[in-house]
């Protein structure tokens, strides 16, 4: 038997003992394992430093090497960051719904486990503690398979936190790593029905691409972000300012930053020179604009139909003109990903129309789309930012791990 | 460009117009859509004898001509249906949650149409109308791939339902029927990424399995239901008895029909020759028994432990004696589908145990698993069963035929 058979089938039988678990129990576990992650430090650096080392002879990037980097510091953010799941409240056994029948049958509509979650994802260590935190919360068992350039990190956090669930009596196939590196290992884990009932990749859009096309399991698509602002002629520019470049700059690695502004027409002349420079005050952006834009900046580069379609993660913004909220609405409904979507207007009516107009796990008005987040919204903690409409949109918490079961009881009803 | 692609593109650009549809302009078009059926049953029966007529000299099973045969009289009860989907109350716009962020932000959780819903169906043309009836209350467009065998009777109820559409002010490419009948026809529907949000399959274990290892859209698995029945040490058999008969033989080729029977073996004596005995003043039912079991039967066969895994949707029932509750909970999580499952128990402590411990979509206590059923559950309507645990399980109605949004409004925010 395979190794990604093996750990699918005791995560299988594990995740009937994860489901059982009450909360006290998981989070009196996980304050226990996030102890022993702090106190294996030594064993842990260690091996991060194997990874480090091969991946710099690799000539891995350096953004992608600190990526990879652990640090006792960071040992303690992970550590800290299993404390507070800890604190959360856990989804379980919430009754969301409790009627009776006219033939007298109660039906429960209760919050279950998924039961086994695969979770694929590039080589960031701290993603092995996370992930084990929040399947775990939710009575989950987890198949994780990391990156390969953390193999050697991932396998040391993986064997403490193993050995901390022994500790405290559970057993620790609720949480399992594929070491295999071979990349059939990963479409391995995504044929397995019967076994895994959800897989949840995060990483890049080939990543993410890869997983959709090669899965038989149920999958929720995670992280692709072609985000735009709308700067409406209605705008307040004292507003549209700041937030196009928060939203630009802030971070310009993630799926929640902008990629592209649109503007209305009759105000590009008052948003674009003023922008430019809001821009350049923080760090120089490349602007790729439409023929009605290109004329109101300096140094812009002629947008062509692909870079509407492009997540730059970089400091690139395309701009395109339009003369209506409606095309406005069209646009970013062709083009977007289904992640974040801004409109800045003080019209309530276009604010409106931009709301429900807009295919988008969230749309904004007047703010910037960078708070699309697990913890801007005050979900305490995130798996991934859900793209795709099925089970779950935007920010995923704690509840969108679970699943749910009718329970029903009567006293000897049959279907007439 | 294909038939295929072309309808999904219409569809996709009709989902628009649906979402932003009244209740009452839904609720107005499907009246008048039911109206029109009723009234065009002189265009729609000669279309369905002519795939009647072919059907039986292509030597279709009478059961399945049966389901293919439209009648004035089915087809009023189609039109009734459909009258029945506009009464019920309408799952989109409303708001599932409502909360402000320390910042400010006003973050409103909305529940909104899917976009284009896919569905693949056998030869059964009631369900094209159902399935329109019911996306369409949604707010979505759907794109309807059924049976080759019911082409011309779906082509007839597409085309009445598309004019009366067009007669309500509303673009027919809400509806679309998928009028080849290449079976490549299918797969070019499962991989319209970007344009299909969803795809539900309807129909036999070979037509999911099909659709499963072929999306690349999100798909919501249905209908494979291998249910059991477990009867404990302390059941009543006055329960018992009638339940497993119900379960068996109201109706066996549906999906929530029971097809296994759990006995304690404390029971056996007490249970299985009076079962027999009930079962057989209804219909003679198969009985395929393990070697503790089959003595108490008269005629029994030898189960195999392929028969443990079997949905016969026949008179045909296994049985499999157990020591124990939790070894009933354990066999069931084996070979279950996730469908249905029963418990009859006197003893609340077994009951809370099956209820909790068997994973499947609808657990009972004393009841028929024949329940399982949007009707049944009071939701007005179904669309499916649904047996995978991502977005919804068991009885799937009109809100699990929508997804969410967050409508976020600030007045300037920007991330820290």
């Amino acid at each position: 038997m395979s190794e990604v058979r093996r750990l699918c089938e005791n995560a299988k039988a594990a995740s009937y003992v994860a489901a059982g678990l009450s909360t006290e129990e998981k989070n009196a576990a996980l304050r226990k394992a996030a102890d022993a992650l702090e106190a294996a430090a030594a064993e842990i650096l260690p091996a991060n430093e194997e990874d480090v080392r091969l991946a710099r002879e690799n000539g891995m990037h350096p953004g992608m090497v600190d990526r990879l980097l652990l640090t006792p510091e960071r040992i303690t953010k992970i550590a800290n960051g299993i404390r507070q799941v800890a604190e959360l409240p856990d989804p379980v056994g919430i009754v969301e719904e409790d009627f009776t029948r006219p033939n007298g049958m109660r039906i429960r509509k209760v919050r279950v486990p998924f039961g086994v979650i695969g979770i694929i994802y590039e080589s960031r260590p701290e993603v092995t503690a996370d992930a084990f935190s929040l399947t775990f919360k939710t009575g989950n068992a987890v198949v994780l398979k990391g990156g390969s350039d953390a193999i050697h990190s991932n396998t040391a956090i993986t064997q403490v936190l193993r050995h901390s669930l022994e500790a405290s009596g559970i057993t620790p196939d609720v949480m399992n790593l594929v070491t295999s590196t071979e990349r059939s290992a990963v479409d391995e884990l995504l044929t397995q029905r019967g076994l895994v009932d959800v897989v949840i990749p995060r990483g890049g859009a080939g990543l993410i691409r890869h997983v959709v096309d090669h899965a038989q399991v149920p999958v929720i698509e995670t992280g692709s972000g072609n985000c735009h602002i709308y700067v409406d002629e209605s705008a307040d520019l004292d507003k549209a300012g700041p937030i196009i470049v928060n939203a630009k700059t802030q971070r310009i690695g993630v799926c929640n930053a902008a990629e592209s502004l649109l503007v209305h027409e009759n105000i590009r002349e008052a948003l674009l020179p003023r922008l430019q420079q809001a821009l350049n005050e923080v760090h120089p952006v490349e602007l790729r604009a439409d023929d009605a834009a290109i004329g109101f900046l300096s140094d812009a580069v002629p947008a062509t139909e692909a870079d509407y379609g492009k997540e730059y993660l970089d400091y690139i913004l395309s701009i395109k003109t339009v003369g209506s909220v409606e095309e406005a609405i069209a646009h970013i409904n062709r083009y977007n990903t289904g992640h974040s979507e801004s409109i800045i207007t003080e019209d309530p009516a276009h604010a409106e129309a931009f709301l429900k107009g807009v295919d988008a796990a969230c749309v904004y008005v007047n703010a910037s789309t960078r708070f699309t987040d697990g913890g801007e919204f005050g979900f305490g903690a995130e798996i991934g930012i859900s793209t795709q409409k099925l089970h779950a949109r935007g920010p995923m918490g704690l509840r969108e791990l679970t699943s749910y079961k009718y329970e029903i009881t009567g006293n000897g009803q049959v279907r007439p």
